[in-house]
């Protein structure tokens, strides 16, 4: 403890980046979860099935929620007071955030009957898994609270992540029902995309989870637990994470595929997207019967026509007009609320997020 | 706190057994978790959907999981000392317990393909509710985690209560999963079925979250928390979860529906039984053969020629030879394990289960 070179394995991590260490601690975590921590041989079989869980569920990406905990701690605790063991634990932390997005991935995709996920199928559609994989998303959970338990249980803060982890769960929960009655599958309705619903989806279905989780997991272990500090952070992530989602919704659209990695589908299917909530406040009545008859369905006419009806309203224009106000809200924000917290916490975020174009 | 009898409402409470305090607390918990404690008014629809999940998936029963929180914790903490608050406290973890186990029943419905729970359509089978009902589970879940904070965040065992749950859970998911590969729903595969596998599947999926759970929650309660004592408990009340099972699998086959309430269906459906892994153990080839062309199959023709099997290898002797060992094995363990417990403790649970016929 507190010695940042003590041998040569810590030495060689001491030269490694943030992004290299996180990866490559995840193939420890896999190993202690499926073979270290329940030596029972009669549960054998089960943890293959939880080793093939995570490996095929965690795929490579940017990893920013995740990072963002290792992120955050180095601005919180000065180098010098930052231990090696310090700096594990919170890369483990942040694969327990990972962990808890892959639970609600899996999950999602098979309540929306999606077909793949980055570039491959989703795990309920491989042979042979099926509707197994609810049980499977369950263990991915199950894993987070092993892995804080193996970790922090001798911390201070471990009570504070236990609870922090299960009501950012909770929270996105809610919105995952909030998102499923707002525009269930094969129903077209609407009536049911106002702006006060879609911010309230955005809110709790990802904004907790991927902004305010990283940022407050990383507080607890720095040793900052009151209340007005987590919502002052709370405040300024929930905005971050509005925007964020309001700009994966415009690039669905509007990005270059050839940059983002990926065709958007929003309009195909019958998302409540930015797009057409902000569409829906500004078109007129006789726009809105042209919309109801194209959205959500399947075959290009009435995509383009969409389309059409968006670039005719200006969506472009919109969306750049609430992207600088946004940007404007986030720096009084941050200049208010970050109170006794680095600014630079928030505006390392900020600046990932705002301008990007994938 | 400390006094009984403070005041009228309490009074009346007094006089209420355990049954009804538990039954009648449960509207008390649903206005809780849908109206009080999150206010946010865009969560409304939210919170009337988990709401309608508490209500459809709680419907009467036995209750015997919840109800042994307090029943063990009468038996570690004497009446004097056992206050109205922490009486109501020891009802609502026993509520904890049902919701664990209404998670686990709205998922592995959806799993196993089951019509009907309790003698009402399973949750999913409702117009409207299908894949959806993965996210309600979901929100059963969490509620434990909400009523925990609510209830017991002041109380020196909450952080033990968070992992006795938190690690519950993950050991039956565990158990579901190992069910899950022993017995696919449509592949029949005799062998899979080994008696090894039959008691991990057991233990894993069922004892750990019906038997050890309640009363690991109470010794919590009670200040009890040493790994041995745990242990000790956790020894005898797995050996109670195991014959539990059995005698359940027995009653499928052999117990009156008139007196059990239900037709089993184990057969037909292809389930990894004690009777049939049993019977497997000791039959000849010629009778596998004939076993193999007939489990887990739906015409009565077949069904009745594995009961004649069963009959021939005279599996209800068996059974009972087994019931025997088992009462005697339960008996010397309580003697050398219950050290410091109560033996009442572990006498109640087993006066309701030994003999039982439904």
């Amino acid at each position: 403890m507190g010695d940042n070179i003590c041998n040569g394995s810590q030495n060689k991590k001491a030269l490694l980046s943030d992004p290299q260490l996180f990866e490559d601690q995840f193939e420890d975590l896999v190993t202690e979860l499926s073979e270290q921590d329940l030596t029972d041989p009669a549960l054998s079989d089960a943890l293959h099935r939880l080793r093939e869980v995570l490996v095929y569920n965690s795929p490579g990406g940017k990893r920013n929620r995740g990072l963002s905990v290792i992120g955050t701690l180095r601005e919180l605790i000065p180098p010098t007071q930052l231990t090696q063991d310090t700096v594990q634990r919170a890369l483990t932390v942040g694969w327990c955030i990972e962990l808890l997005q892959a639970f609600f991935l899996v999950a999602d995709d098979i309540m929306d009957a999606s077909v793949t996920r980055r570039g491959q199928p989703c795990w309920y559609k491989k042979d042979g898994i099926g509707l197994d994989a609810i049980n499977d998303s369950f263990l991915l959970e199950g894993s987070i609270y092993r892995l804080l338990r193996r970790h922090c249980r001798d911390q201070p803060y471990y009570v504070h992540l236990l609870e922090l982890f299960t009501e950012t769960t909770f929270q996105t929960e809610l919105g995952q029902a909030l998102d499923l009655m707002t525009a269930p599958p094969g129903q077209i309705d609407l009536n049911r995309f106002t702006m006060e619903r879609y911010k309230a989806i955005v809110k709790y279905k990802t904004a907790f989870y991927s902004f305010y989780l990283p940022v407050a997991a990383a507080m607890h272990m720095a040793g900052i637990n009151s209340e007005e500090e987590h919502n002052n952070a709370k405040h300024i992530l929930l905005e971050m994470g509005e925007f964020f989602q309001i700009q994966d919704d415009y690039l669905d659209c509007y990005g270059d595929p050839a940059v983002t990695g990926k065709i958007g589908t929003d309009i195909q299917d019958n998302k409540c997207s930015w797009l057409v909530v902000k569409a829906l406040e500004v078109m007129s009545p006789k726009q809105r019967a042209e919309l109801e008859a194209c959205y959500g369905r399947h075959d290009d006419a009435s995509v383009e026509k969409v389309k059409a009806l968006y670039n005719t309203l200006e969506m472009s224009m919109l969306y750049h007009n609430y992207e600088d106000e946004s940007y404007q809200r986030l720096q009084k924000l941050i200049a208010c609320h970050a109170q006794n917290l680095p600014h630079a916490v928030f505006l390392n975020f900020a600046k990932k997020i705002y301008k990007r174009n994938k």
